[in-house]
């Protein structure tokens, strides 16, 4: 990153540069974690450096499966540089086991094996809290056309579908995750944000404790300690599954 | 009611007793008033008496454009006769305008005209705070089947365009309502519960101050006073537009 680097907005959990190239983003990944549309506040050692590792690896992942993602590569372990996007105001959220605020907003309790994938969508807005989306609440706001959310949807599915093998076969079991999605300049609809512990749920298939099995910001928000720990098995074990892509850094 | 009458169970609104005849039951209108469930409580003088009223006409008015409702009679002025239910544990609310949690979640502000009624699911369960349903998370907690979703949809609709163009002609503009829906014996579905100024939002179409305009129980959850005059003019207005069936204890 230049020492002209222009700041184009800071996040929660990222900090995103402008690049001479107008189509580009740089992504500068934080250690700040935050929990409870940001009331509960802390850091995690080496959380940036972690997740963007596993999301450019989870990336390339898709991208060699045919999804098309943001991610164009990473010029150092805590940043990525990705293909500037019109963010969807709209947090997809793809569940395979009951857990989080399903749990709390339904009769369904939290480990519930769900008979196939729920696909859910949130309204993107902090000041609201990201609230819970109907679809006739998505298509009132007008938040995306019907086909975009039909695509979307699908996408959600193919991904989860993925990212459900490739994690079980890191002994994790894929719980749940959050997805972004933005529009590039031809209105292609492309994966965007990041994949990490901080935006999915990753249960340790070898655990059945429900406390220690966790490794995701569950045991930030929850207090379970060992975060540092757990995010870092989950990056051994990614890393360990595609060893052809390491990089030199890791 | 007869001293012996066992008591089913006593709501917010209302206590529900048993009768000599196991289908029918005695609903007993209480002037308890609770919002934001049931955080905030008081009394609203004679509201038994109102809501019980009001809403017994309009199970009639109901009933005589076809739609099956649990009302048999009203014994007392603050007292209805019910088939006895299984009720359904969705609460169904139909918007005509954009008010209450509906601006609290999306980006639709206050007063805004919706191009259609909008039918919103909500899971009737105290203890959560009876959340959002989307359709997938109806069906996984099968609190209904499909087809009764999609019956209790139609109704829903049917209900409120009875009683908005009634309310119209009351000058009342009908914004919102709350329908419980409830299983007989044969599994036909019923419309039960109430339709009152408790659970409708009401604005007095004569008005345009927003304050002022509020006919309903948004009065007493945001504390605008005048709540017992609202009631009674709603009740005022019901009657003076079927005159041909006031009751002589009115
Ligand atoms: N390719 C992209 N182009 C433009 N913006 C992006 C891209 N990928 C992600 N963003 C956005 O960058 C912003 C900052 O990321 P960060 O994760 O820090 O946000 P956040 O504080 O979690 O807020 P939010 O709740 O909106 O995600 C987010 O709004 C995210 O949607
Ligand atoms: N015909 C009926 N048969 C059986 N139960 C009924 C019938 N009509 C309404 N009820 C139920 O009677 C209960 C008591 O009514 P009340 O309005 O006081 O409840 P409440 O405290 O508002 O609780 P809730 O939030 O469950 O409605 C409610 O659960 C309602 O669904
Ligand atoms: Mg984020
Ligand atoms: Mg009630």
């Amino acid at each position: 990153m230049s020492a002209s680097s222009q700041k184009l907005y800071e996040g929660k959990a990222k900090i995103f540069y402008h690049t001479d190239e107008p189509a580009v983003l740089l992504a500068n990944f934080k250690d700040d974690a935050t929990a409870f549309n940001a009331q509960k506040k802390g850091s995690i050692i080496d959380k940036g450096r972690i997740n963007c590792i596993i999301s450019s690896k989870l990336f390339q992942l898709l991208a060699e499966n045919g999804i098309k993602t943001h991610f164009i590569d990473s010029p150092a372990p805590n940043q990525m540089r990705v293909k500037a996007l019109k963010i969807l105001p709209i947090e997809v959220v793809v569940r395979n086991i009951a857990a989080g605020s399903l749990c709390q907003q339904t009769s369904l309790s939290l480990g519930k094996v769900l008979l196939e994938p729920l696909v859910e969508f949130y309204y993107k807005n902090d000041q609201l809290g990201d609230p819970l989306l109907t679809l006739d609440r998505l298509n009132l706001m007008q938040l995306a056309t019907i086909e975009q959310v039909d695509i979307i949807n699908n996408l959600a599915l193919q991904i989860n579908k993925l990212l459900q093998a490739f994690f079980l076969q890191c002994g994790i079991i894929l719980v749940d995750l959050k997805l972004e999605f933005g529009l590039d300049s031809q209105q292609q609809i492309l994966l965007a944000d990041e994949i990490s512990p901080d935006t999915c749920r990753l249960w340790n298939n070898a655990e059945t404790d429900q406390n220690n099995r966790v490794m995701d910001k569950d045991r930030f928000r929850k207090d379970l300690g060992k975060i540092e720990d757990a995010y870092k098995e989950v990056l051994h074990r990614i890393l360990n599954a595609i060893p052809h892509q390491r990089n030199n850094w890791n």
